[in-house]
């Protein structure tokens, strides 16, 4: 007993260690983890400590539940005049910014303008009630506009069948809506993580362009319509007149964004401008009767209140499953968009977003969108970004919007009867900057050079085939990736690094020192599998092959005596792994050189005592740490022999 | 300078192990990786090397290659008489069992009888030069016949063209011998690895399957032939005379096997079983004219030396895509078998085995056999069990196996024509226990279900679809799990071990003491990356959130005042990631928490340093290991001003 105690001493209490890490309780076991996972992501989080709460009375749950699924329920109560006449003037400012805007947008989504302009009033008012950003600004939005006309003119031609195209259109929007809602309820957000950043800024930066050469179209005054995407067949003659006028206003347009930029105060400029121009070149238009020489005007203008478009669903045609396969694609998109722009300005005002509420209040705003004649609505960038130096305090900047424009669409429209189409043409142009972000590209190749490879591959497919090839490259090159990268052999010797206890790299940090006769050598793959593992064995011995044999080596030739092999960055093992392991281990036993495991992760442990590997090696061979292994093999005090009676 | 000493006195050196994890050199870039990985794995290791060793006369460096070429040269100048005369023995012993096995698995290949002799003729002379296994028996194993027959007989039906198909499987040769040489030429041999144990396992157990079914057919002496190798067009008519012939052979084998384990020194009885077997079968019909009472007998058989096959090799013809496709299937499946069983003998015996020579030496031994009318040969584990039972020293018993079997492919081939084909039939059933190992299929079940579920998917593939759609199936499984494995998000929570600057996670180890207000995580997932960093982010800020917030947690209301991020795991990084770590620095920020970052991976520092986020977040919050990080935060010495100075 005196003895034992004295190893004890000795040894630091390393004895009492192995014994935690050999003994410590099993980790959760493959069916306990999916049934958790599953219901972590079904459930809602929190669920678990309700149940310890006092009970609440029923009407105060019901309360509860509807104030999660109506967050304007809980803010609203505190809201105040001050804050209204903030948001009042950032609803004023987004709705002049907003409604040159959505009509552009209608264009790009080959819809009638009027459309574009409903999208911007139901959408916004259901995200007002469900929403939990403050900042964001719902509506019509580029891509989006982009991605659902590309996709559904494969489909509908919407020059030949307007009438059936719009009914592809809002279908599409039902479902879109419906995955969203789906996404959200069902917790499946992190599918919208699949898009990685590099995607979606080659993607972005795609589709400007095809939209940027789309608009060319209009400002040169082509009328013809094409219903391709790509940059070939967009480059068509041009017309003068339509083009001095657009470029005019385009120019007009950047200048007051260049001003407002340099002059904080004066940000609402860029903000009306969009407005002012389409008012003074209608004016214009009106007045010199230009329409009649050439400069193609809106014309086709249906002002009032959004129209129900409830019997325009079409769920027992043929292109039903097309306007499936549309809605989730257009579901992902928005999501992406609206999520980023979301949680960016969320962060910087320090509250968190639920990306799974947000997913759900998206949803249900494009569900209703669809019965009441509006396209796919998400959060916009530019505008949020207006919204947000506007000094919006809630949401209800976005009740202001919408309102406005409901109020522009009973009074004024007929007024944009006379409006220019290359207007629409340079105010979409003019957004597009926004999207193509060179820095950012030339950020991510610098960082990560693989990464750059996603977003071009995301670039060139957009920009050369289609918006779904482009997407479906990038998250391809993306998964290849993280494959790649998990399975990649990769080892490196450590060495202690002075004065601490850690053993790191000896390429990083050559100061770190090494322990002659001992060789650690770390496996840096989170994975040790079939794909790897025979690599990694294969190394590590014509490592230790090489300073066995090989004179030449700096130090001269070591006399290896002792391997240890630090496993803590290893998370998963699987059968061929084992296999390989206890290989490598035969290999240095026939060798006379030991081998010893450090920091083994829970269920890499649990594995290796499963498959009767730790009982194979010596329970003594695996450590907590890689101090501990060392110790073991080097000091005086203990024994080799003592090392089999651990 | 004496204050800044002593601050480096009370900090331990703290800071300037933060200068060195900042300073530290730059990793190799990614260029310089893709090059140096490229030349890794095409030019053989220990080049890097040569340059310094004193310069080789031209002739002893050509020997020297051939050396390598051909390891007989090495060994064979120490070959001595006393390891002939075991080589002679075990060869002997192989020869017993290989002659009848090769017959039944020519059989199995659809192949007229002779065609598995001389694939035990010229492949094992071969491989004897070049390769460097020392237990290995080459020549026809039952899945690689099963798996030519089975792909060859899509494309030529054997009833119907038999010349044809043979051409084909000339030619099916010829490329799986390109294809192993060139996997070993230009050390693609990992290629190999992506057939997983339990792929290997589920897969050699439903091909046993099929082939037991298949060969019931030749035991109940039904002569139709079928072209497919699924159960139920195998389950047909039957013929009792066979039957009972076959039977009585077939549980005479078992027995002796039987007695062959009970008694080691009785080896030899199971390994010349087969032949004795079909030599008292042929003459029992012989004797009894059994023939023509309804045995089915072999009939066709040529003897003689392997004639040449180079004429019937066809390039030209129309089936040549088809041919290579099935040569890059037999070679994968080829080499797994022979490398798996070579790698396990001689890590037994204590050398190492060049799996990329190996390969070679298949592909070129394979080559030429096509050339000499062999099929495709490979190592077969249970005549190299044997090999080794008996004894073998080298290579040189497959030698002498070889010049058995060419004698007697001279002198007795005519004998053999009254062998039954029930016989055949017995003695491929009997070698097929060996190949369902539900023992191995067990543990893996135990171990790692995943992998059982990747075991059960090649099993069910093969059995009730076809080879190809088994080990696709397989491949697909193994890497879906890979991915899942390396993108689930996953963090812990870690105390300090007693005794130890070792954190660990505090459910593994209850006895882990925690800081008051500190929390610890360790992210536990390799790469951190677009399809994970958000939902860790939003784990790690929610259980902030909850301990903040959560009057019910165990400890009561801990106000947690820093966070250390563990990322020791994290082997790489990309864009998304980065980001996900600037919003959630954003957000512990307005919330009052300090953010540090603990033991960050060379790779990963490099990254976040050219991301500019080491910027941003302060080049103090970077630490070497979790102890210093938790030192400056709650180090009465160090104030937190100093801190930003760092």
């Amino acid at each position: 007993m005196a003895q034992e105690q004295q190893l004890e001493v000795v040894n630091n209490g390393r004895t009492e260690r192995t014994g935690w890490l050999l003994n410590s309780p099993d980790p959760p076991g493959f069916f306990h983890e999916i049934f958790s996972s599953t219901r972590r992501t079904i459930l809602p989080h929190g669920t678990r400590n309700h149940s310890s709460l006092p009970k609440k009375s029923s009407a105060s749950k019901a309360f509860s539940f509807l104030q999660g699924l109506f967050p304007i329920l809980e803010w609203g109560r505190n809201y105040r005049a001050t804050k209204f006449k903030r948001d009042l003037m950032a609803g004023l400012t987004l709705a002049s910014l907003c409604i040159p805007q959505s009509i552009g947008y209608a264009n790009l989504a080959k819809l009638d303008p009027q459309y574009g302009l409903y999208t911007s009033v139901v959408p916004p008012f259901i995200y007002a009630f469900m929403g939990s950003s403050r900042e964001i600004a719902i509506g019509p939005v580029a891509v989006v506009s982009l991605l659902l006309s590309s996709l559904i003119q494969k489909v509908v031609d919407p020059a030949v069948d307007p009438v059936g195209y719009r009914r592809l259109v809002f279908t599409a929007t039902f479902f879109t809506g419906t995955f969203q809602a789906v996404f959200g309820l069902f917790r499946l957000g992190f599918l919208v993580d699949f898009l990685s950043h590099a995607t979606v800024v080659g993607f972005m930066g795609g589709a400007a362009i095809v939209i940027g050469l789309q608009q060319l179209k209009g400002l040169l005054g082509i009328s013809h319509f094409t219903t391709k995407t790509d940059v070939i067949s967009v480059l068509k003659a041009w017309y003068p007149l339509n083009f001095v006028l657009g470029c005019s206003f385009l120019i007009f347009i950047l200048i007051t964004r260049f001003i407002g930029r340099r002059n904080r105060k004066l940000f609402w400029l860029p903000a009306i401008a969009p407005l002012v121009s389409v008012i003074l070149s209608t004016l214009f238009v009106y007045l010199t009767k230009a329409d009649k020489h050439g400069i193609n005007i809106v014309k086709h203008f249906k002002g009032g209140l959004n129209p129900s478009s409830v019997h325009e669903l079409q769920f027992n045609s043929t292109h039903v499953a097309e306007a499936a396969k549309i809605g989730i694609i257009c579901a992902v998109i928005a999501l992406t968009e609206a999520i980023a722009v979301g949680r960016s300005f969320a962060s910087v005002k320090g509250y968190h977003l639920d990306g799974n509420k947000e997913m759900v209040a998206m949803g249900f705003m494009n569900i209703i969108g669809s019965l009441t004649s509006c396209y796919v609505a998400t959060g916009s960038f530019s505008r949020t970004a207006v919204n947000f130096t506007a000094g919006c305090e809630t949401v209800v900047s976005n009740i202001v919007m919408a309102t406005t424009v409901l109020v522009s669409l009973q009074l004024f429209t007929r007024l944009l009867y006379y409006t220019p189409l290359a207007i629409l043409a340079s105010i979409i142009l003019s957004a597009l900057p926004g999207l193509i972000d060179i820095n950012e590209a030339y950020n991510i190749w610098k960082v990560d050079k693989l990464d750059f490879i996603v977003c071009v591959g995301a670039f060139l497919g957009v920009l050369f085939h289609s918006v779904e090839i482009g997407l479906l490259v990038a998250v391809v090159i993306s998964f290849v990736k993280v494959i790649v990268g998990s399975i990649r052999p990769s080892t490196e010797v450590l060495g202690r690094v002075p004065g601490t206890s850690t053993f790191s790299n000896v390429i990083q940090y050559p100061m770190a020192t090494k322990v002659p006769g001992l060789l650690i050598i770390r496996i840096n793959s989170g994975s040790l599998c079939f794909a790897n593992a025979n690599s990694i064995r294969e190394r590590i011995l014509l490592r230790i092959l090489r300073l066995l044999g090989d004179e030449n080596e700096e130090n001269g030739k070591d006399n290896i005596r002792v391997l240890v092999l630090d496993i803590s960055n290893v998370m998963g093992i699987d059968t061929s792994a084992i296999i390989a392991l206890e290989e490598l281990h035969r290999e240095l036993v026939s060798r006379g050189i030991e081998l010893a495991f450090a920091s083994p992760k829970w269920q890499v442990m649990s594995k290796l005592k499963l498959a009767k590997f730790v009982d194979k090696v010596g329970r003594g061979r695996f450590f907590l740490n890689v101090e501990d292994a060392i110790d073991v093999f080097f000091d005086p005090n203990m024994s080799a022999s003592a090392l089999h009676n651990c």
